[in-house]
């Protein structure tokens, strides 16, 4: 019915099709789906994965196919993980009451919700005066409260060394203390990939090649599935830059990175990205703002 | 500084480089970028269209480039339409008071509010039996207040003409007295298309093959440029179902449309689409709940 449900058992929410989070916990074995009329077909026969026309042929019923990178994070357990899992119990019945200590795959979730820092002075040139304005603080604080009424147990506050991803996560963490707290200068604001469709306010272009980089490492280095180490799902907040949240998600779905134009961020919203520990990943909303007034959303 | 600055100048949106919107009508010619010292290069030169792994070599500065199909609509304008614009002296100086009746190239905004349906009564078949429930009719005049404390002004709603679809908008529109309101099966639930990550949830071939063309029918019908007849942006509600709206904002966004299962939508979020006249899309938010108190969040 609520957050719980969701962060639960998950079974409605599989009803539904959305193909979320926790119902994997419940199935990870391939052996609560072969009971089904229709098994998934193999994509390399059933579908030409060379179509890429975005208004290809619909009408057929074949999508201009492109296989899903299952091993994205250079994560994906070998077999002899697998059968070490096995042997530990794990895979085999993962609601089993057994120590999950030295298992090989994972078995947590791992939600990144991602918060664009709140609105700041433009009109300065350096960093370090760059801060919030009042009403960046005021958002900050609506945020931290949002995510406090959520209910949810966040683990860990990272945020970017820019000034105003810093004071935006100095407010939030003021409703979360005791929660572990870092920065990361991968996560300050860049230019990641030049972008289609081409943007008016194009780049030079050792630009995207240097903040591409670091972007691309900021992706490769906190968005991945969970440790098998990690014996519980994850909370973690992540404070930084739109252009750097935009460019995330769409690598984080295999969606085309350059896309991340055709995205956009309020100040103070939040992006929750889901990566269940079979490497799936789930965008759960993107640049939610609605814990802000009307009158207090910005851009 | 708050949603009339996005609505209206949107020039702190540009400089954000988020290409926001209204800025396209205070410079649809090309004239006011030619002074930027760094023009946009010809991608077909600049780079590689083949390249289409999602996890390439980003090192080099280079991405995996899919061009922009412009024409996505089929509703780009010729040469001959833009030198009658111009005769009309649109094109030119859209700031010009003029009678702009007759001009043949879009000069409006069209932002599309996609709502899912609230929370229902699952336990019945038929779908005059599947009603909202208290929560879910609760969930619905949040919709309703949210909508009308954000103060723009709702051009049209449509709903499909499922029984949840059409509760919930009956009590959105009781919001927007006076609004023009329609029905249309197209936009019914359905599965858009096989998905990729396969789904345990996998549905007939033929499920697949009449939903598809049914639900892109959809897409190519309600989901276009302004026409140059519209003078006036547009706020636009369509009250529907989640994987027609996850469907959707993948064509839109020329994302792979098999990637709708990587989003998730929560019962009675707000998921806004902008197509501004030049035929850009912006994704403003996907599947916003934030107006909804954290124990009345369903999916």
């Amino acid at each position: 019915m609520a957050w719980s449900s969701r962060l639960g058992v998950g079974v409605i929410a599989f009803a539904s099709g959305a193909a979320v989070t926790a119902f994997v916990k419940a199935a990870s074995s391939d052996s609560g789906f072969t009971r089904r009329t229709f098994s998934v077909p193999d994509h390399k026969f059933f579908h030409s994965s060379e179509r890429s026309t975005p208004t290809g042929d619909f009408s057929n019923g074949i999508p201009p196919y492109k296989v899903w990178e299952k091993d994205w994070d250079r994560r994906e357990p070998c077999a002899a993980d697998r059968r070490k899992s096995l042997r530990r119990g794990i895979a085999e019945d993962p609601t089993r009451e057994v120590k999950r200590e030295g298992t090989a795959i994972p078995t947590a979730n791992r939600h990144l919700l991602f918060i664009r820092h709140s609105h700041f002075n433009r009109k300065e040139k350096k960093d370090e005066e760059r801060g919030l304005t009042p009403l960046g603080r005021e958002q900050a604080a609506l945020i931290g409260q949002r995510l406090k009424a959520l209910g949810i147990p966040i683990t860990v506050l990272v945020d970017s060394t820019m000034t105003r991803a810093k004071e935006t996560a100095d407010i939030i963490a003021s409703f979360f203390l005791g929660v572990p707290r870092s920065q990361t200068d991968l996560l300050r604001k860049g230019a990641p990939v030049s972008p289609e469709p081409p943007s008016r306010n194009w780049k030079q272009p050792q630009i995207y090649f240097s903040d591409g980089a670091r972007i691309e490492a900021a992706f490769r280095t906190l968005v991945h599935r969970a440790n098998p180490e990690q014996l519980t799902d994850s909370y973690e907040l992540y404070v930084c830059h739109s252009k750097v949240i935009r460019y995330i998600v769409c690598r984080a779905l295999q969606f085309p990175p350059e896309g991340w134009i055709r995205l956009s961020l309020f100040h103070g919203s939040i992006t929750w990205l889901t990566i269940q520990p079979d490497g799936r990943v789930i965008l759960q909303c993107l640049g939610d703002v609605g814990h802000l007034p009307f009158d207090k959303v910005t851009s």
